[in-house]
Parts: structure tokens; sequence; C-alpha cells
């Protein structure tokens, strides 16, 4: 329980620090201080994280990653429109 | 045994993702397009993510989140040395 409590706290502060960037890309509707490359790479990685929280059914993990590919989602359609 | 393989593509992929900003940060001894809230919180977060791993027994996890905690540490003391 305790260990499920680190966790989700890894998540939130995880996430959380994806956030300003994510936000500052949606209200300049501009990313060009990011890279393409890095952010394919880490939505790669961080899928792969996901999935592999599926497997060891680690509940926080699964969270976590899903919703940080979903921000890197959004970051990276921003760098592909308006490139 | 497939799991951890997919585990450790995630935590090469992640890391991967981390390494042309430290490796920017490091060069040009600047890091002055970087958050230092932002990677605090980050490196507080990845820290919780190696805990996490280490208490439900996952190498990828704990691997791959000492590696991005050094990086993060790395990019941390580059920021408050040279503000």
């Amino acid at each position: 329980m305790y260990v499920e409590l680190i966790g989700y706290m890894a998540a939130i502060l995880t996430t959380a620090a994806f956030v300003p960037q994510a936000y500052k890309i949606w209200k300049t509707k501009s990313a060009d201080g990011v890279s393409l490359t890095m952010y394919l790479i880490m939505f790669t990685g961080v899928s792969l994280w996901g999935i592999y929280g599926f497997f060891i059914e680690s509940k926080p993990m699964i969270l976590a990653n899903c919703i940080t590919a979903s921000l890197l989602i959004m970051i990276i359609y921003f760098k592909i429109k308006h490139k």
C-alpha cells in the first residue's frame, strides 16, 4: 500500500514536470524551443513504460505514462503543425 | 523475460531523450533555456520512481531512474552554479 503511494507521488511529480512545457506550447501555439526528435523518442519510451506497467500490473505506472503520453502527443502535434 | 525487455527498451528511450539536453548544457556550460523548478520537480519524481522500482523489484526501473537522476543532478548543478 505504501509502495503504491510512492508510485503515485512519483507519477504526480514527473507528470507535473511536463505540464509547464505543454501549457506554454498550448498558450503560445508555438513549439520552437523543443526538439521534435527528442519528443518522439520520449513518446515511444513513455508508451513502452505504459505497456511495461500493464504487464507488471502497476497502476501508478499505467496512469502516469498515459497522461504523459497524452501531453507529449499534444506537444508533437503542435510541433508538426507549426513547423 | 519479454516484459523485462520492454522495460529496458523503455528505459533506453526515456533516458536517451534527456541526453541531448544534458549534453547541450555540458557543452555550452549554460542552462538558460531550462527551468530550475521543473528540473527539481522532475528530479524528486524520478528519485521516487527509483525507490518505487526498488520496492516492486523492477531492475529496468531502478536502472533507468538512477541514470536519469544523475543527468538531472548535472543539469541542476549547472543551473544553480551559473545563475
